[in-house]
């Protein structure tokens, strides 16, 4: 793992909280050593690391630069379902550059994330810091109709029937992958009023590899990997 | 995992072997069940199971049909590496529709899998039949100095520097993917100067990421998916 580091800016310090304080212990990291830090907005900090406790260490910025945002907003609508699954998903999204990652309930969902925001919230940032992010991508749990007010003008439904990823994209694109059971009858009614389908193919892929692919082909387009 | 099985034609019947057998008892699969097999050449069998012993099993077809191979070659070159890394990169090959498997020796390379010709098969043979697959691709290991008689005219090794995948491709395509460790300097000299680099973006994207993306593009040009 790179070794970066989320911070909480205060002032003219930075602070961690207990999960950097662990990261720091795993790499062994010493008070008065230098560690590249992210706020997760945008901020890219050299700090010198001061004190570091049981739950919380601190320490003074000696650089700060300013990473500008990429254009466009890629946003990923993931069903609730399986947690490995739902993890995976998550970190590839990071790695692809996805801007915003929605988990949504749905009709069919074994799962619900509701209560799990920290959770959710956990995964982005260590995905981010894998992949030395310094945006890190927003994360909710949200309802199925949550989607219709949530999603780009230009918002895709994965489906094997659909059409090809069209060659020009808008700025703002979203992309829902359907949960492991399907969607119910009356969801797919609703979103096909809504939304186009796009396929990757004439073969059906499994539910990873047809994310990654489509994710990684409109983030490409995106300019966001 | 689809009810489809790997057999051996013999005259009018068709024989399973012992990896088989495992698959039919875990599926419970009884003596004059009929069951979906595959020769992995393209025949699509219904057969009629007439005995299943210890190690083999054998039943009578009633009806083959050839499906025919798609058009075009597509190649990956996979680095020899840890097994894991490795079986995950076949199975997500077999799945995105390569037609001919490489795995080559290398100079960082911490694995041989000379001598695992059988274990490199089966894989194919369990991701082929997962993904109804009835041409199953060939998997062989190679030295890397074999990858320049073996790689068609068009073959694109994945580099971080190189360029945006063409939009026009030929009809037989090669994928280089690179080791864990890089390759050595005089293997990256020898590649470059036979075969083109393309990349998928300004971001470094890991291994299973970039192989996943790059394959699943040029498998979705030569309508291998």
């Amino acid at each position: 793992m790179p070794n970066l580091y989320f911070c909480i800016p205060k002032n003219d310090a930075v602070y961690f909280d207990e999960h950097e304080v662990t990261h720091m212990k795993v790499m062994r990291i010493k008070e008065g050593e230098i560690i590249d830090a992210t706020d997760g907005n945008g901020g890219k900090y050299k700090v010198i690391v001061k004190e570091i406790g049981k739950n919380e260490a601190h320490g003074n910025v000696l650089n700060y630069e300013f990473v500008a945002p990429t254009d466009g907003r890629l946003v990923l609508f993931a069903p609730s379902g399986r947690w490995e699954r739902l993890r995976w998903t998550i970190e590839k999204a990071v790695e692809l550059g996805v801007d915003e990652i929605y988990v949504f309930n749905n009709e069919h969902a074994s799962r619900h994330y509701d209560d799990k925001q920290e959770k959710l919230e956990l995964i982005v940032r260590e995905a981010s810091k894998q992949c030395v992010r310094y945006h890190f991508p927003s994360i909710r749990s949200i309802e199925f109709l949550d989607i219709f007010s949530i999603a780009p003008e230009s918002t895709y439904i994965l489906d094997f029937k659909g059409r090809k990823i069209p060659k020009r994209i808008s700025k703002s694109v979203g992309i829902i992958a359907g949960p492991e059971g399907g969607f119910s009858k009356k969801e797919i009614k609703l979103l096909k009023e809504r939304f186009k389908s796009v396929c990757l193919g004439k073969k059906i892929l499994r539910f990873e590899t047809a994310v990654i692919l489509s994710t990684g082909i409109f983030a490409m387009k995106l300019g966001k990997i």
